[in-house]
């Protein structure tokens, strides 16, 4: 086909989406028309995309005629009633949410490592990973390609804004609550006093402040005591990579940072490796910066890479007292690589390969 | 003997020296005189412990004279010249730093896990572990006693108290100058750019802003790339626990968070063990508080432990693809267990079984 393919973004106006249209308004133009879709409240707004002012149209069957390519972001439940509609209506659909990831008739795609499960999409859909497991998967990827990935023991200090626009949110309010009480912090139960004092009670947004403290969960409860977060880590990585009996142990943790995941990781791979050995593969590996010389006070932090598109990895070290076994510390941008980005890339290699003559 | 001992606190107005003169008097008094002591520049303040003014003394030779018990918490260098003065001078030190702690002559103790090893101090110095490592003994020590411990892989979420009382000082001019931006933490270098038009440039705190951030590093520059820190937490699990071959990796993160550390810890033992074994075990453990209920929204958080003495232990789960592993988050109050509690209760271990008939 010569002509451009018609792009709906659904879930225009969430915390994705918003980075979405920025992403697609900075990279190489590929569409024709861009619809941005989002639920009846949001209709009528005026956003941007490519610079120009768009209508926001209400989420209805109508919206999908003529869509080429329509890519999703919004909650499991609106995934699970919406997507399919979408693609019966003829949208190869790009669907951020975790109703289909497991899904075995939808490929679960990070372009740097599988790009080639993008074509065989029997339901016409394709699942964008979990944010937190995407902060990893492309230097794993690159890692596993050549040393044969066998286990990884991940801890995650994921950011606010995986919860969305109201999780910035809430960390901003908080911070102001609590700034310039020099002592807050100091006994049990005193930031939740502050916040309770000056916010009031009733937000759900995080099941507790994430302000001077850390909060050792992420997701639903699932079964023996497991978040689901850290069971999508395990399960995700696993399809993405082609690895179904990779052993994974994860630890999902919320920490005071508006934008940016990182992960400790504990990795044993099939093979000898050195650090020189994961230098070479994560220098050489396209969307992934090495930042790894400690004696000058470089490794990857959030505050450095927010708002970018790469995954960042340092502190590479052999592991001690385990063989063949790395540990290392990743960063990315849940918003972008963790989210939008992933997706505009499933979109990019799939108008390359299928609607580029 | 009858009469009681005389301590001396050496490093009596850092943070950890702070919550020892708190610490010491909120406990059965088991000493006769104190003497307070801190650098020549603090000579002459009138502090406050068991609710009576002690006039700090500038360290001297001659400050140790008469004294039983000296709990040391000042920086390795200025240790390893006073510890051995004072252990000359006739006192049993208790020394918070890292510079005797893998001496061979020196104990290594924690008082629930090897109570035994403090009588043998062939140098009249025992030494308290590294604030890290300490957060997560009690638990480790019970779970090993009866499970046999194989391997640890660590990461850790270490608040900015480690640091001492400017490390808290920096956070909250950090919070304080960050607070009401509510744009800051979305691109990158826009934390570093306004705390340097707001603070200015120099403050060597910690290598990088903490607020809005998780930093990877904490500690010297060791060989390998490791960070001092995780080499502590090796080498000090190993000799506390008796275990010379525990296999350790660990991966040491500072958070803004103003006191308590917490761990992210994979634990693989000898035998198998359940969620329900570990359970019995941490609940009847005297030191440690389960709070294991996600369901409820129940984990250990440091805004709930700090200023509180137990280690808290919770998101305890089987493995699912690790044999004999457990995977559990623990929080202790760096300042309280992780320093002075544990130094004070190796002086009432030593109390107890030499000075009282």
């Amino acid at each position: 086909m010569s002509t451009k393919p018609t792009l709906a973004l659904v879930g225009a106006t969430g915390a994705v989406g918003t980075v979405m249209r920025e992403i697609i308004s900075g990279r190489e133009d590929v569409y024709g028309e861009i619809r941005l879709v989002a639920s009846a409240r949001s209709a009528g707004k005026v956003l941007q995309v490519r610079g120009e002012d768009v209508v926001v149209q209400a989420l209805a069957p109508e919206v999908f005629d003529g869509v080429d390519i329509a890519i999703f972001d919004v909650p499991d439940e609106v995934s699970a009633t919406w997507v399919p509609i979408a693609a019966e209506r003829g949208a190869t659909v790009i669907d951020k949410s975790g109703t289909f990831r497991m899904n075995p008739q939808v490929p679960l795609v990070v372009p740097e490592v599988n790009p080639g499960d993008a074509a065989n999409r029997p339901l016409g859909i394709v699942s964008t990973p979990n944010c937190t497991t995407l902060s990893m998967m492309a230097a794993m990827g690159a890692l596993h390609e050549e040393f044969g990935l066998k286990e990884l023991v991940v801890a995650s200090y994921q950011a606010v804004s995986g919860a969305g626009v109201a999780g910035s949110a809430r960390l901003y309010d908080e911070v102001e609550a609590l700034a310039g009480d020099r002592t807050v912090g100091t006994t049990a139960g005193d930031v939740r006093k502050v916040l309770q004092n000056k916010l009031g009670d009733g937000d759900d947004t995080f099941p507790a402040p994430v302000a001077f403290n850390v909060v050792p969960w992420a997701g639903s409860l699932k079964e023996d005591g497991w978040a689901s977060e850290e069971l999508k880590l395990r399960n995700e990585s696993r399809k993405i990579l082609g690895i179904p009996d990779l052993k994974v142990s994860a630890t999902c943790v919320r920490v005071p940072v508006i934008t940016t995941h990182s992960l400790a990781v504990h990795a044993t791979f099939e093979r000898e490796i050195t650090v020189a050995d994961a230098h070479r593969i994560l220098e050489a590996a396209p969307t992934v910066v090495l930042v790894d010389d400690p004696a000058n006070g470089i490794y990857p932090m959030p505050i450095d890479v927010v708002g970018t598109d790469p995954t960042y990895v340092g502190r590479v070290r052999q592991a001690l007292d385990f063989p063949n076994t790395l540990d290392l510390f990743v960063c990315g941008d849940n918003l972008r690589k963790g989210a939008a980005l992933n997706a505009a890339e499933i979109a990019e290699l799939i108008v390359a390969t299928e609607y580029t003559a």
